[in-house]
């Protein structure tokens, strides 16, 4: 299932040292005015060789727009576009072709389809992650037309969760040639009470499986989440107010600004949680596809911690879910 | 959206306070013997007015299957049921008609349909999970003539992790009129490898949503999930070793039983978070639906930590997923 | 797959000498009056035994309405229906559990399944079209708010297209324990311009299927149809004209009142053809499940020309499908 | 909705006189070997310019593989693919910027979207069903690992069935500015009993969908079809018999090979209408997006008639389709 979304869909190809990556973004609405720079810079935010803090492989990352746009407005029509692949040192990933790397997908992918294209993680590469935002950006589009924010920054780094904390912790990982987990934060505001589906497509819930498919994802809460299990309910329940301004509101937000799973009108926080990434430039244990045991030492280019990386593509799940969500609640409301 | 799945799919209606609930399943493999008390012996794990530790309203539950099933055994044909709402003392709710209760679905129901079916929580009732616990235990029986199991129990409870601190807790809570949340955990064990689709259909994305989807859900990680934050991938990662009967597995098991979106042979685990349930015996600030600020009390009957019912419910979404996923598994795999 | 619709879904379930048939609709928009006598008269038109030209099996078909509905309204929530199956003499149909009637779905569904509920048609059986009636009736609720109305009618019963000449061709088919087919003519007025999607999801590829799934159907068409194939491009073509009311419309509807997939604002228009039923009152070469070869001779009740009784249908699917595509359509217009 | 099928999927892109047009075929089995020449072969068949019979319009038509193969095999994850677009004379089309073409798309997309990409047909273009036979190439490579075949041939232009009378009928049609439409037949052998899914998932309804989905098409029938309306059952019904070999056929197949909406095992025969291609070279009354009335006289290519180079379209259809139903009958068979 290489699609996402149910109006507003992305559908997705291309494996890390193939020839491209691209996708098809569907249910885009017309007459939204396209801006090519922003799908750039967002671009710009997930590259990998922009600091030391991430991996030094260099992606060009140039998106050619191939249809649904016309005289600089979405027509309405599926928008299908191309990232060329450039920078694929395949040689770096000879040693992953007979040994499994541990926590990567090589084995899996091996067994589910009995064989795999071994250069770099093939479709699981979290290179995929690049149409991810460019899918997330043509959301943006829509929603700020709308008033709607989506904002994602790096929370916690291992047990770190000061910036400076965070950014030493990343290079001391980095010089071990091993890696680390983080947590990514995430608020949109601006959106309209009533998005959200019961039973089975309650707001948080899609949200939930949009982070969870971002790859090394392991884990999701909103509002209070894990943080508030010693609570009280009368000490998590968000009592309402009347705001000066004759609106309703609720005094605190532990509720993550979803009620019943459906939004609320306040603003809507969740974490997402990235485990370490498997790669990491020291020996490891394994087997190859024979069953034999030996030791796999990986080299070259790692992300110490690819939380780091994983905003914006969470900025990019998170806009394309809500877009998604507020079509379909524009299908069914105010008759 | 209340249908759940894709092949396998259960179809839900009906409110705590209406006629009946009950529900449609799609996609159920022929020939499967039907075990009906194993159907009532898992709706009595759900049912409410078993012990102290959860609400005294009493449900019948009586599920009277419909269709799909010929001799005793699955015909292929959706398998409808439904279960009658017989204990519905509405009077218990006549104060919630006016008054919004704080952190329930009240608010964001009349907001998103104008009005709402005020007896009670509506479509956005506990209750309806009911309905899943008879999907589950039909899935279930697919899953045991493959000798895959689904077991969850209640990890934690507030801070308290053992038995005895968990029930005390809970009795302390009741006791108080107040509530808490808790964690579920969940085994899946002798699934094959193999069972989970790239790149949105990641299998442990569904086991969230399904998870995300249950009432009261606030958070869902798998394998090491937030409690590993702080290890290293060195640490995390889970080394390939070749067992004594030449199978390959892992040494450790901080993936969870997944790699890559996809079942690696290994258990798969996952925990799930419920907050407090947000019905406590204590006056609360809100407001009505004109805006009018005031206090509302509820009385009555209330399930001081709904994790604890929720375990039969953990275990039904789980089985239904894993199934499902493994009907998609049959559909292209081994060509 | 037993659901039909993106937005506006019916499930169904049921077999014709179960214990109930019934369905779910998701979808229903909130608010709508739901006039429960409009169900019952639709049921009405529906039902064998009312005249000589159909079945004289007796169905009561009362529709009991378990949930959706609050204080006379839709809430928004899934609307699950029952209808319990009362005349059922299975006694007719014990020849049939051993010899395969011809061109009815008793081999193919042994074949698929492994085994089949031979009491009747089981799940083929057209008893099920009852419940696609109430899920039709509910979305007429909601379209003629709108001011959209379906109409079907009988247009042909073999070669035959006067209401005399098919009278009597159905009762000399009868006579002769034969059947015969006919042709169902509907129409669609009131239809906003702009309902259909491309390029897979074209509203008449959606009302053929729509169609098509009903029992019996061979063929659909729409416009000029296949009665237009000797006509050329400039014939055929609808041409532009401005209205004295200074609107937009086509001189001719050769088109059907679609364009490019899309409606047009002009009437929509199509045929659904359906074969003679294949239950005929007279000895039939077949065989049995083991593959001997014998004669069998159905007995009892049998529709001569089921394109009578298919009317309400034909208008059932139409509405749902409409009503579909106008929740979809308002998903994404006008931004 | 941009996506058809439901396991294996195409999603496509672009328009007539973009830069690109494309998809993603999703769900295609791992391991299967790509026969690019055959791609090659089966786009040269629908190709524009091959003979006097077409439009002279040439399209290189050079399919880009992107994704999705390793070492010559389908891995299983999807396979992108783009086709550039070269040879597009826009100004051929300046009229038709002011001008809505009678029963063109032009109107209703105006209408839909607020404004158009009026360079040639847009979105709406044939164009667009390059990309299908690409997915159908791709399709048509599994199913005859299988021994699926999937035939179609033209069988009716106008009101002439042999090919001299087709051929003499569309040059002369050609000479006259003016177009025709056709009937396309096609067969599909070697399919397994038990392809398609009761209710709403009958194979033939499927079939229609994706018939109807096609540019032009108008009608869709199966087995005898519209041409059957006047027989009576016991002369359609299909008498089952014992083979020599020992199989269960049918005497005769007026059922299409289908029954009860489920492959019977017999050859699989429907009959798909395309009506003459609304581009004729002659005056036709119209009207501009401000509603005035005027002449519009097309120049240029055109194709006199559309169902010619249907064939391999519709084959192209077919073949998804039956690929897909397969694939979900072996998500549940034979447990």
């Amino acid at each position: 299932m290489n699609t996402f979304g149910t109006i507003f869909r992305l559908t997705t190809f291309g494996e890390s040292h193939g020839s491209a990556i691209g996708g098809v973004v569907d249910g885009m609405p017309a007459g939204i005015t396209i801006d090519e720079d922003f799908i750039r810079s967002e671009m710009a935010r997930r590259r990998p060789g922009q600091s030391a803090l991430v991996t030094p492989r260099k992606e060009a990352d140039e998106v050619e727009l191939l249809s649904g746009i016309f005289e600089g407005r979405s027509t309405g029509a599926p928008i299908g576009f191309v990232i060329r692949n450039t920078d694929t040192r395949s040689g770096d990933y000879s040693e992953a072709q007979r040994w499994y790397r541990p926590s990567h997908a090589d084995y899996t992918y091996d067994q589910k389809y009995g064989f795999r294209d071994y250069r770099g993680g093939g479709r699981a590469s979290a290179r995929e992650t690049a149409v991810r935002v460019v899918g997330g950006a043509l959301a943006k589009m829509v929603l700020r037309e709308r008033g709607i924010s989506v904002e994602a920054r790096l929370k916690q780094v291992g047990c770190e969760t000061t910036p400076e904390g965070m950014e030493a912790l990343i290079q001391q990982v980095k010089s071990e040639g091993d890696s680390i987990g983080g947590i990514v934060g995430c608020t949109i505001t601006g959106c309209p009470i009533g998005l959200g589906e019961p039973v089975y497509g309650k707001l948080h819930a899609a949200l939930g499986a949009a982070m969870l498919s971002i790859n090394a994802c392991h884990g999701f809460d909103y509002g209070a989440g894990f943080n508030g299990v010693g609570m009280r309910g009368s000490e998590q329940n968000d009592t309402f107010v009347r705001r000066a301004d004759g609106t309703i509101g609720t005094a605190t937000n532990h509720s993550g600004g979803i009620q019943g799973g459906i939004s609320n009108g306040e603003p809507i926080t969740f974490r997402v949680l990235f485990k370490p990434t498997p790669t990491v430039l020291r020996a490891q244990q394994t087997v190859d596809s024979e069953g034999n045991e030996g030791v796999l030492t990986m080299k070259g280019r790692h992300d110490p911690c690819v939380a780091v990386r994983a905003v914006p593509v969470v900025e990019a799940m998170a806009a394309m879910t809500v877009l998604d969500y507020y079509l379909m609640y524009r299908a069914t409301s105010g008759f």
